[in-house]
C-alpha cells in the first residue's frame, strides 16, 4: 500500500524548521502500521536533515558552521543572479538531503530519542517550500 | 511491484552529468503509476546529486567548490594509490550520495521545477559508472 | 512483504566500523530475493556511509578529514554539553547519513565491488548503537 501527501511549509528565511510532526500525522491519516516513511523536499535551495532536537544550540552552531562552510557572496562563485546567498544555498543544499526514509513502526516514525526531522531553508528570505511525504507497507 | 533496470553511463572525466530523463525513461518502462523511483551507483568514486539543472553555471561553481573542499593530491592523505584524484574522489563521493529516493505521481519522477538527478564523476580520467534504477509502486 | 530487524552494534569510539555482513544476513533472514534494503540509524552523533572497503587507509585519511572539515572543540561551538567531540559529531552525522537504501538482487544486497556499508562513530567514546534494517520486496 502507498500513501502520499504534500505539504507546504512557509519558511521565515535561513534555519531549521522541525517538521517531525507535520510528517508523523501523515504516517498516522497513511493507515500503515509497519513499512517506511519517504520525505522528498522539491527543492534546490533548501533540504532535509535528521538533527539533534532537544537542545536549539545544536542548531544553532550548525546554522553558523554551514555559513563557514559555504559562505554567502564568495567571490570564487559565478552563479550570483538571486544575491549572495544563490549558490551557498545550492551547495549547502548538496551537502545535506533531498529525500530521506525513515521505518514506520506501530503506526509512528521510529526516530531516535533525539531524533528531529528539520527543513532547512537555505535562502535568506521566506519562502514557500513543497515537501511530498510517501508512506509504505503494511495494515496490521 | 517492483521494476529494476541497469543504467551505464560513460563519463568523461570530472564534473556532473545530468541522468534525470534516463531515469525518468525507466519510470515510464516499469509501468508504475503512484510510488517511489530509487537511484543507487555502484561506485565508491562517483556520486548521485539533485542540483539545480536550469543554469549551468551552479554545476560549474559546485565543481570548483568541491575542489577546494577536498583538494586533490593533499599531503595529508595515505590512500594515493590511483593517482592525486584517488582519496579526493572517496571524501566528495561520501559529502554527496550513493543513492536517492524520487516521488513518483503519474507515471512521472516528481522533481521540482529546477531538479534534475546529476551523476557526479569525480575521477580526472573517464569512467564506466553501473547505477540501478529500482520502481515501486502500483499501477492505476 | 515488508521484513525488519534491528541491529545493536557495540562501537569502539570514533571510527568507521563496516556493518555490510550484519546487514546482508538480515536480507537473507528476510526472504526476499528481488527489492530494496534500507538502513537507518537512530542517532544524531553516529551515521552510515557506503565507502571502499578494500583499502583500510581509505577510512584512516576519511577520519583525518573529518577531524579537519568539523574540528572538535572549535572555539565558534556553543553547545558543548557532553565535550569537545558533541558538536562536531552533530556536524559530522548531518554531513553524513542517517539512512541509506541499496538494492536486492538474487537475496544479496547489490553493491558494487569496492563498497561497503560503515556505521561512522563520531564520538570519541564507545557507545551502544542502534540501527533498523528494512527490507521490502517480493519473493521468486
Amino acid at each position: 500500500m502507498i500513501y502520499r501527501e504534500p505539504l507546504v511549509i512557509e519558511t521565515r528565511g535561513r534555519g531549521t524548521f522541525e517538521i517531525t510532526r507535520e510528517v508523523q500525522q501523515v504516517v498516522e491519516r497513511s493507515g500503515v502500521n509497519e513499512g517506511l516513511c519517504h520525505v522528498f523536499i522539491h527543492h534546490t535551495s533548501a533540504s532535509l536533515v535528521v538533527c539533534e532536537n532537544a537542545d536549539p544550540t545544536v542548531r544553532r552552531d550548525l546554522e553558523s558552521y554551514a555559513a563557514r562552510l559555504a559562505p554567502d557572496g564568495d567571490p570564487s562563485y559565478v552563479h550570483d543572479s538571486e544575491g549572495p546567498d544563490d549558490m551557498s544555498a545550492h551547495i549547502r543544499s548538496v551537502l545535506t538531503l533531498t529525500s530521506l526514509t525513515i521505518p514506520v513502526a506501530g503506526c509512528r516514525c521510529d526516530l531516535g530519542t533525539w531524533q528531529g526531522v528539520f527543513l532547512w531553508e537555505h535562502r535568506t528570505s521566506p519562502h514557500r517550500r513543497r515537501i511530498t511525504v510517501t508512506v509504505t507497507g503494511g495494515h496490521p
